[in-house]
């Protein structure tokens, strides 16, 4: 079992929730592929990146994320930094030849994603976009069913992503309400959670349909603003203009002839992390709801009539990942469970000299998406997705 | 408190409804605006239509639906036949001077609605189209909440209504199949409601965005088929084409700026009358789910950050139509309810010689709406709707 | 298919629902065991009797409910009366050889109880106590599953139900609140549902160890109070005890080895009609919830492991009574539904010259269970439960 | 911050959680009140022992848990071992002057819990018992809606721990089913954790009353069994006897008046970690779901007629130990994070100098009610449980 050494960029909350991942996967996987060593972390204030190093247990801190690419003791750059830093960042990670694991959405747009692509997809390096709902056990479930043809072929699939945190007008403009850090709004920041899943267990689109909508056209200044590693910090004042969308909602012709949709939003009251999908197929459905993300339902249409209807299965030792996770169901899947499955897949693929998915041709595949949706709703039209894979 | 003569054209499923609701509606809403007699039904086959009526409790019976619009002892006539009689049935109805209620959708076309519609416009007569689940209470109290404001501007809304009785390929080949006969397919049967639904609670529709799907292009032809007044009959031998949709899925643009998705269909394992809608609005959201139809969900931006979430609102004395229901919520509202609460309205209509909502004009709005959802998919390019009002 | 001409006693809510499954009944079953025709409704103040006689389709009235007994073409008495009124009229009944349908509790007390049973049980009529509930589809659909073995042997049985319709101190001292009317109050009025159930799907009880709580002492006089046959006025004025109680609390121990539990109060707050239970077998589970009683949730032991979970079935043609019931499910049952179904069984047995359950014995059964319930409360102590098999 | 030093005794599922904990504290809740280090870890194999501490990060191993009581570098000794060591441990390491947390039940019998308890109670050590789950978000907010006066005065409760790992006969005789290591089965396994929330959000209990059933009285054998520090082998061979309760259900008189009921059983199949409460008061209710524990339902009496009903809130940063955990609520609530609050609250405990609930104390008490439980049954009658802080 080998030592790799982390070196991870940005101390927000993805720092957070990936230092925990570092820290437990070898708890829960054991023999774990590899002993993640949390080497160090970078924020662009100093204070602030020694604070942070000692908060989720880094050996050193930096406030210049470049020395991290220029140490070679370093096998992975981790980055979990606002989106507009994704690409140089990982470029030179990858030039650098470290294996790299980089927040999603990949970038802002499909052509900096492509030239991430670019930069790692001949080289001898394992790299991961970190989609991490579908390692949610209950939806590694579904791809499960979905593999073995329990439900057939698939007719249709609906998604959602609901959150209400920024339903409040006078809720700061952070960095992901400004295009120019973000790419895009609820489509890029939870959208695209929703499009991985639907790639994951669907298949590739072949054309979008979308509308986007922003219902709140500007929001109160920061007083600072994102600082370089994206950190938001409280802040007042004058308002500032929203150049991205609040809302996105996309119809979607999948390549195996498969319909869907997928709807966005972070405007809608009461709902909070409501990422949900339904696919219905020829012999049964399936339903999602990551809010109650210990349950997956599933109907097979196979069933006797009298005793057929949604199952309700709570995912445990008997499903995904369930050899290293908690020893009954339903004790408790939470956010830090997907990120622990993440690191695991990661390392293995790096111990094993493997690949993983989502990748970085996953990540610009959904960058590809997403341009199509954004000029899809700027043509009012349908609009055919290139494919990488072509 | 007036007699009122009802003739009843149709013995099947919506007979047995409407039958039902004539009956118990003195017994649940009294003092009554009117008592409804049951004087005729009509069946093509003359011993059916004496069965219908022992079995509905009619006075009469007849094989011949005219004589039910000659007989000016007749004050009401109800159309529960299928698609393709609405329109003959309906204009003669209102020749005679009848005050008519009609089932879903109005006709098979906007052309054919809008001769009905014509038909009755400037007459003195009531004339409603059964969209009864707008009449369900938890859908009521939605629409009361939204008109006291108490969700704000509403921003979406996302409707669907799946089920999965067609989702079997050997089920036989019913008018609901035939084009000539139901108009459309899961767009007219089961869509429609939803969209009178999105019309009632939202607002007008501006254009549509959709995407019609075939799943199973042919179906078991059956023995006899539909007879003349559509009581479908058990069948079997070759296939047949389906010409009509088994989905549908589009996209809204309302007149009040709000967006919204429609999503109707028949081959839905594990849905049977999955009738729901989310709507969120500036300061507010609503959730309902006709499979759980004693409840509604609600969410109110104002309450406090602790306390905030959904409201299961069980529906009862203190809502919509509860003096007239049961005297506690969850005793329980099931299908006959929504059509007791339907006939309420339309002879309260006619007692108090106003009109009532859905009426002819609503129905053929709603199929203004289809036409452009139907050549919305034929062109995949968004639709604008035709405003009657206009 | 015969005429049987009904007297119903009593016109209230009860009256209201029992009068609905008349004119419904062979709308819903057809055909139909037996036309029931709504002949005569009495009330103690004739112009009520009047009224409700017009509101509920009734060729007569009369405010001498004696003369319903007398009346030679009667063949069925309905009591929809008080609790206390429930001997005396289905003694008398008896007495002149009529069909009797007899709201639930059977009567205040096992004595009572005991006296009606000896008037019915050596007579050739048929007898039945009105719990209707477990005529409930769902709830059939469970007793079938346990008949069929599909959960193995019954361990434990939970079951609760929870109102809060009297949770407000200033809700009025009506007849529910006395027990010289009434004999008991949560235990009487809605416990005894959940204990006819569990008699029904589990077996007999053989012990109970009980607690009787009264939160409200004391509750605003009525005016007027109840009218001889019960109809509650509103009132106002100085309060009067209530001398029931408001929450009952019960262990169980069943005859076959099973243990169980019940609780009941008209006390909590949020709750509506919420009926439950949850049986554990040695090879599944069952739970139910009236409140979305269009659903059962089962659970089979047998089931795959990565497929096992509560099935959430909803009940249609498949299901118990689903031939006659609505044609797809989740349409909706209502409360009507649950009557529509006794009523439908109970002149089943009539024209067949059989018998029914729940009859007179298993009102009387759950009678002296009550008994033995507040015997315990008093005692602190189990208590053993007569048989009156034995 | 001061750094404060770890010994773990036991490196089961629970050595896992505890490791997880005290990784990941400082990563939620910061400034941490201190930086735990894990500093060792006991098993009583050596090569397991060594194993463990690379998995769970300590940075040594022993295979005698008394070193740890000997060393003088450790601060913290926590008890992860099975029952029947948790006193001998706790009582060495509180003579050494170290702080506790032990897992629960505190021991097998109040006997055990008293000289426990009487070890820590004059020494200036903190103790805990971990009693976690009343540490779930959505339950401490319980507990402040309580405090607050919002549902009023509580008038009953009722709990549940429902699960199915050993439904089946032929799951091993683990030392969880032998009452020389564990004390008893079910209750003090399970039902402890309902009965520390029941006290925690009711109040003491006064008396109780139960019924204890062993549904499967012998399983096989393990081949190894338990090791000395509990760990649980795979094993086949003869069977052996069961001789502790599989199933507990009682009922309970708190001393504020309410009443109560606690039903927990292994054996329900489909239920996998169902702990769940209902408490009524006067003023609301609330309702707790652990297998959906990002959520808290409650219903407030005051809300407005038409707009009451059960909300269901999302726990968040609102919410307690919400500026610790994930930023948005729904992000996901697991295992885990209970597991690492009440790390948090230990630890402040120490590091202000004061002290914790649930501790020895809490868990004597508990101790007490479960032998009050076990001589009920044993009776069949109502028991007084004592008072250790009489």
């Amino acid at each position: 079992m080998q030592n790799l050494n982390v070196g991870l960029i940005g101390g927000g909350f993805m720092g957070k929730a990936h230092s925990l991942a570092y820290a437990a996967m070898p708890m829960f996987f054991w023999p774990a592929p590899a002993l993640p060593v949390r080497k160090v972390i970078a924020e662009a204030n100093p204070d602030l990146a020694a604070d942070a190093a000692r908060r989720f247990g880094f050996e050193n801190s930096t406030a210049d994320w470049r020395s991290i690419i220029d140490d070679p003791d370093i096998h992975v750059v981790d980055i979990a930094t606002p989106n507009h830093l994704h690409a140089e960042i990982a470029i030179a990670a990858a030039e650098a030849g470290k294996h790299i694991i980089c927040e999603k959405p990949l970038a802002r747009t499909g052509e900096e994603s492509k030239a991430m692509y670019d930069a790692v997809k001949d080289k001898n390096i394992v790299h991961m976009v970190a989609f991490n709902y579908r390692r949610t056990p209950a939806v590694a479930l579904a791809k499960k069913y979905i593999e073995e043809g329990a439900i057939g072929q698939i007719l249709s699939f609906r998604g959602t992503y609901l959150q209400d945190w920024s339903a409040d007008p006078n809720s700061p403009l952070s960095w992901r309400f400004q295009k120019s850090i973000a790419g895009s709004g609820a489509l890029g920041d939870i959208a695209t959670h929703v499009i991985d899943m639907a790639r994951y267990l669907v298949g590739e689109f072949s054309a979008v349909n979308a509308v986007l909508s922003t219902w709140i056209p500007e929001r109160p200044l920061q007083a600072g603003g994102a600082d370089a590693l994206g950190t938001v910090r409280g802040g007042e004042g004058p308002r500032g203009q929203v150049d991205v969308d609040d809302e996105v909602m996309t119809m979607i012709r999948f390549a195996n002839g498969a319909v869907g949709s997928v709807e966005a939003t972070r405007n809608a009251h009461g709902r909070n992390n409501y990422i949900t999908f339904e696919i219905h197929g020829t012999e049964g459905s399936i339903v999602f709801n990551y809010e109650r993300r210990d349950e997956l339902q599933v109907c097979f249409a196979s069933d006797q009539a009298d005793r057929r209807g949604f199952r309700t299965v709570y995912t445990g030792p008997a499903h995904p990942y369930g050899e290293g996770l908690w020893p009954i169901p339903a004790l408790g899947i939470g956010y830090g469970e997907t990120k622990i499955i993440e690191a695991y897949d990661f390392f293995k693929a790096i111990a094993e000299g493997g690949s993983v998915s989502p990748n970085f041709a996953d990540g610009y595949q959904v960058a590809l998406i997403d341009d199509a949706i954004v000029e899809s709703a700027a043509k009012e039209s349908w609009v055919e997705v290139p494919q990488i894979s072509a």
